[in-house]
């Protein structure tokens, strides 16, 4: 797939950090905020940004790899997340109430007939992915439409006036996908990307690692990103790697959440690199191999809370302190505006 | 002062895991939010707790120290950033206003006559402290009487159903009180204690040093918290002492903001150890002596967005995440009500 993303200019940097310096503040004082804010600033093109109906994807999908024994928790929870995300009682349910963000649920490949609801967006690829033990997780087509329907999500998004957008993810098996992922894109061991997921002991991450380790062996000659993609990835991962590319092109601002949705985003980089100018990163997972990723893409989180929850809770939790960049850049008062004098 | 602060009992320690623990989430994935969750939950001894009526109480005094050339900035903006308060201009106006918090502006100490002003709460001790590089910045009536003044402005707000409060300050020339009180209650060094405040440069920050290295010297046989206080601290800082220690009486949950707020914590924990039982430690704040006052209390920040802009700013901006873990205890579903299998 092709997206037509343009690099953010810095036509309004210079105008904008004056903004921010002439603040009643001290200089600098309000640390990573002033870098939002004049992130923010730069993708909007504007010294007055908004952060308009902000908006949480979900996306849910299931993994051939689970047969290979790499989570403890059954295949069947993600279908009964998928319900528990329309019952209102997860926990991006709670935090997207409490910050005021739209949240959506997308089945992206869920190994589960639903009955027709709808709060569910119905974008199914596949019941799943196969094996990538054995061979592709999902072939080039079906990678492809996914890619397209998290486009088609961002885009409906879009028109109904947001500009600010997060991604979360349900599946099980999928920080190994994520992992495989990392590997295959950065180059790094299978062990440095390998960690504990929903809870797998020093023996299960054994495995882990080793089952991906074989699988990065029997797919050693693919190069190609979307084929990376495909060979690895998940649905849901898919559905937000072409999310992610088709926000950059409308220029929305993109909130990073954790290691699955930066495994996402890593696939999103390598197809186009100028992604980047648009992401925020939210905050740094427990997850043993978020780090290696946020290194890997020069990221500097805003929050680091130890949270590797995924759902896109990090995002929904580092949500105010984006709103709060945002605020201050509009509301504050400058030395000149408040009579208070200025460093002598 | 006596301040009868009882600890947290642990009674329900056990039930509030258990409840953490069944939330449709892989075990500890919610970091620290979970411990932030735990922790309310045991001061106000509940399985449900709530916050009720946030409040963040900025006090405003003014430096006899400043004679020594110890901030770039003039003692005049003291007042004038007290009308930008009022005014709703500065950082904290727009963060309370962001997050819902109520915002108090008291002035403890300013050099300046205010008009009277119904926004204003006029609790004034003297107009300034003296210099403490030639004798105690107060008497100890003087400190006590700022202490009251703090107790009672936080007896009012637990009145009118208060149960969450932090603090911020405003003085031209506190961080060298703070730096000084540092020293005081740990036994660091001036240099691991100073540093640039408003913006000094390192020039400043070393004459900003030697003179807190001499009225170390000069003030060197003095022990007991309340003389520490009287002799370094500042009207704001004695204030927030006081209401702290109240606070803490009345089992509010206190957000402890960044440096100069800290340094009135270490003298009320010298005064009462038990204060701590009451403390959520909302942000590490780029002013360097920060940390070290962090590791003394033990105590592990929610944010490190280095910031270092006073007022109260690191709790506002804080307030939403602690939102977050008591609303994911209240509101989140377990395994067995959302039917989710647990792990195998």
């Amino acid at each position: 797939m092709k997206f037509n993303i343009e690099a953010v200019n810095g036509n309004l940097t210079e105008q904008l950090t004056h903004k921010i310096n002439t603040k009643t503040k001290p200089l600098g004082s309000l640390g990573k905020l002033e870098e939002i804010a004049l992130k923010i600033g730069q993708i909007q093109n504007t010294l007055n940004p908004e952060l308009s109906n902000p908006a949480i994807v979900v996306c849910a999908g299931d993994h051939g790899i689970t047969e290979e024994g790499v989570s403890p928790f059954p295949q069947e929870v993600t279908f009964q997340m998928v319900m528990n995300f329309l019952g209102g009682g997860a926990a991006i349910n709670v935090f997207t109430r409490q910050n005021n963000i739209k949240l959506l649920v997308a089945d992206a490949g869920v190994n589960f007939d639903f009955e027709s609801n709808g709060k569910l967006i119905d974008i199914k690829v596949a019941k799943g992915t196969k094996s990538f033990a054995n061979g592709a997780a999902m072939t080039i087509d079906e990678c492809n439409k996914a890619m397209e329907n998290g486009a088609g999500l961002v885009e409906n998004l879009h028109k109904e006036g947001s500009n600010i957008i997060g991604f979360g993810e349900m599946g099980i098996g999928n920080t190994t996908s994520a992992s495989a992922l990392l590997c295959a894109f950065t180059k790094c061991s299978a062990t440095e990307a390998t960690g504990a997921g929903t809870g797998l002991d020093a023996q299960g991450i054994a495995r882990k690692a080793s089952v991906i380790e074989n699988a990065l062996k029997l797919h050693k000659d693919i190069t190609d990103p979307t084929e990376i993609l495909a060979t690895f990835g998940g649905y849901e991962i898919a559905t937000i790697t072409g999310a992610m590319l088709k926000a950059a092109e409308l220029k929305m601002t993109i909130l990073v959440d954790g290691f699955i949705v930066t495994s996402a985003l890593l696939a999103a980089y390598h197809m186009n690199k100028t992604v980047l100018d648009y992401c925020l990163f939210s905050h740094k997972s427990n997850e043993k191999g978020h780090e290696v990723m946020l290194n890997y893409l020069n990221a500097n989180p805003v929050l680091d809370i130890q949270m590797r929850l995924g759902e896109g809770t990090g995002s929904a939790v580092a949500y105010p302190i984006i709103k709060s960049a945002v605020d201050f850049l509009n509301e504050m008062s400058s030395f000149e505006d408040a009579g208070v004098s200025d460093k002598e």
